[in-house]
């Protein structure tokens, strides 16, 4: 017999097109393949925008315009999309999908918006999607919670999944800088966008949270019941507050069991002890903290994005499907939990950081102090230090109910004697671990 | 059609044994199974040694002594494998290997000694072997090594591979204590054996670097090729010296491509710099940093032993082989490079660190430089200070080569000016990363 030949085609050229492309013309990379299914993989086309543009990686005769009638080939075994953004890569996942074509993709917001959905169309066709790279790059942490941990029952998930936030705090702790000067610093390294709310703001770790998330647990819970805040209010003075105490400031993205039915999921800075493993997640590294009831912690880490170590996860994939394909069966979508329910961020406990610059008055701190505890939240340690006719207030809680915190916040902005308020830093404790 | 079940037998009810019969006999552990081949699973029998001691986890109707005629029943779809060392566990599975039963072990001796042979007796009768539970307990590297990395060409591995080790040296730097005491602490803790050779001097560590490298590059080297240095001589002022200079002391299993065909392979301490993700693994986690010529540098963290931990590696080879077995397909062994050759470690070149006492007498540093001088070890720097009438000399030298190193400890014992020769570490820099 014939080894089989597996057709593959690829939607997306660019940073993580080419470099797939470059790989997959590598049959050193197949070895895997050869020896687990007697197979190989063909490229049989890759759609472009603009077929003008010169790409040597790229076979000339291979290169299309027409991704629409690449993805519905009949006889095409594996389609590859790495175009991102929901349309028009959502209409041509479904094309190929519809037709038993398998599809892996690196599309987190698509797959955060509509993975659900998407898999059980997979499922119904008898094909398979995958989606490693649309989370941490390189980072094998989806297959993982598929096929290691499938047996296992996962308490919480911690992540830094987002490079770019991550650069800016790393940056603001080894320098000491202010947030501002290290989000320049990521722009103009190219680790930031001109308009970086998707990363600052927390929408792409949400993304993340809510594909991590969803076979983590089994939930189908909609991505808007994900909380977030940003790292824009972060300032050397809370960083280096945080070394002081043995901490460094990271931006998490959290999903946790919640008693037996509940989901927590937010994203939020956080100050994590040093002797935490995710504490020396550095620079624009991703990490996935996972804590299983009987498998103890464990870590990923990894690059989170970049145009070869996103390729190496989707060829990954590649691999998988293509064995699947040739031994006739396909992956089924991740088990539903339909008794879950998320879990208000407001209704969560935690130790808090807070900080606000008030005016040097006598009877301020009583002020403010007076407010804390019209909330019923209790302060575990305060310090006061001078700037020019201000004083700097920072705030350690005892463990108190996220609402309540952010009541006090809010009651403390229409003090007179505050000037502003500063960061709202959950503190990732032992207990809190 | 009914759904299949699928019959498992496990051999050993020891402390990873029980918590995998615990973990089998709880059907929301087999979701994923259900789900993915609509299948569940049956445990038919559990072996031990002595059938009176009291396991309320195990049921009494399915304890039996007969260990070799559970291995070797025709109607056994899955056979696990938990009681260690080389016979009679490899007789017993290589009973079921040849019954086309497949095999589920976490057994480290047997496969760092007979993987490669066991695997081929595996795909000669279409069954599966698993034994993710072999390295680094929980963590799940070897299934990543298989399928997410298949296509990815793995530079180097570098791993903390043994708790035991870990727990020591992490004592040592965090109460700056000595070897001696940190050794008993650990023993008073069950973390150490009463004779902790294995551990402290590295075989444990080698064995786990024989399965990881063949794994990761495909070599059938023998293990007998990967050098040993253990942690017997490193003192508290070792780990001083690197706390000062940024550094932390760990025992890492290295295996890394030398040219194109070449394989080093060797366990050994390690000056790891603090900001290296492998200097935050602490106490007695595991953790295996990959790099990958594509992917970057990856890194797996968890717990490296345990009952539970490894119980959870076991469940999700035992899931992975009974989907294969519904969809009639079991997974090959992994390819096999004949053209890698082991590289002798005395050929690598590194940074080291050296401490020696020496009388303190006038030239007697000039003696101890000259043989450096005459094996070509050129001196990055060095740092003198005064015990009793003794003088402590550390060196850090410039890249040099393992066996001009090691020849020059050799000379400088036989010099009658040094009393005795300490620690020989190899410091990570960012250029040997």
């Amino acid at each position: 017999m014939d080894a089989p030949v597996l057709r593959v085609g690829v939607i997306g050229a660019g940073n993580v097109g080419g470099a797939l492309v470059e790989l997959l013309s590598d049959p050193s990379r197949h070895v895997a393949l050869v020896d687990a299914a007697t197979a190989t993989l063909e490229l049989v086309g890759v759609a472009v925008r603009d077929a003008s543009r010169a790409r040597p990686e790229v076979p000339t005769h291979l290169i299309t315009t027409d991704a629409a009638s690449l993805a519905a080939r009949d006889d095409l075994d594996i389609l590859v999309e790495v175009i991102g953004g929901i349309e028009p890569a959502r209409t041509y996942i479904e094309s190929a999908l519809s037709r038993g074509t398998s599809v892996v993709t690196a599309n987190k917001a698509l797959m955060a918006e509509a993975g659900t959905q998407l898999a059980a169309l997979a499922h119904e066709h008898g094909a398979d999607l995958f989606y490693e790279a649309a989370v941490g790059g390189a980072i094998p942490i989806l297959r993982a919670l598929r096929s290691s941990l499938a047996g296992e029952r996962i308490e919480r998930v911690m992540g830094i999944v987002n490079g770019t936030t991550n650069f800016i705090l790393s940056k603001m702790t080894s320098e000491a800088s202010d947030y501002a000067p290290a989000l320049a610093e990521a722009q103009a390294l190219g680790y930031a966008e001109a308009d970086p709310s998707a990363d600052v703001e927390g929408f792409d770790a949400a993304a993340k949270v809510q594909i991590i998330s969803s076979l983590a647990f089994g939930t189908r819970l909609a991505g808007e019941s994900i909380t977030r805040e940003g790292i824009t209010g972060v300032r050397a003075v809370d960083v280096e507050f945080a070394r002081r105490a043995g901490f460094v400031i990271k931006l998490l993205g959290v999903a946790e069991r919640v008693g037996e039915t509940g989901i927590s999921r937010r994203v939020h800075p956080a100050m994590v002890p040093l002797e935490h493993p995710l504490a020396a997640v550095h620079g624009a590294m991703n990490a996935v903290f996972v804590e299983g009831a009987k498998s103890g912690p464990l870590m990923w880490l990894g690059p989170g994005a970049g145009g070869y170590p996103t390729a190496t996860a989707v060829l990954g994939d590649v691999l998988d499907a293509a064995r699947n394909r040739v031994s006739g069966r396909h992956d089924v979508p991740f088990s539903i939990d339909e008794t879950l329910h998320a879990i208000d961020t407001n209704d969560i406990a935690s130790v808090f950081y807070l900080s606000l610059d008030v005016l040097d008055q006598p009877g301020v701190l009583a002020a403010v102090a007076g407010v804390f505890g019209d909330h019923g939240v209790s302060i575990q340690s305060m310090e006061q230090s001078g700037v020019a006719d201000e004083a700097r207030l920072s705030f350690v809680t005892h463990v108190a109910r996220t609402g309540d915190v952010f009541a006090t916040l809010n009651d403390l902005a229409s003090l007179a004697s505050v000037d502003s308020i500063g960061a709202c830093i959950r503190v990732i404790d032992g207990g809190d671990r």
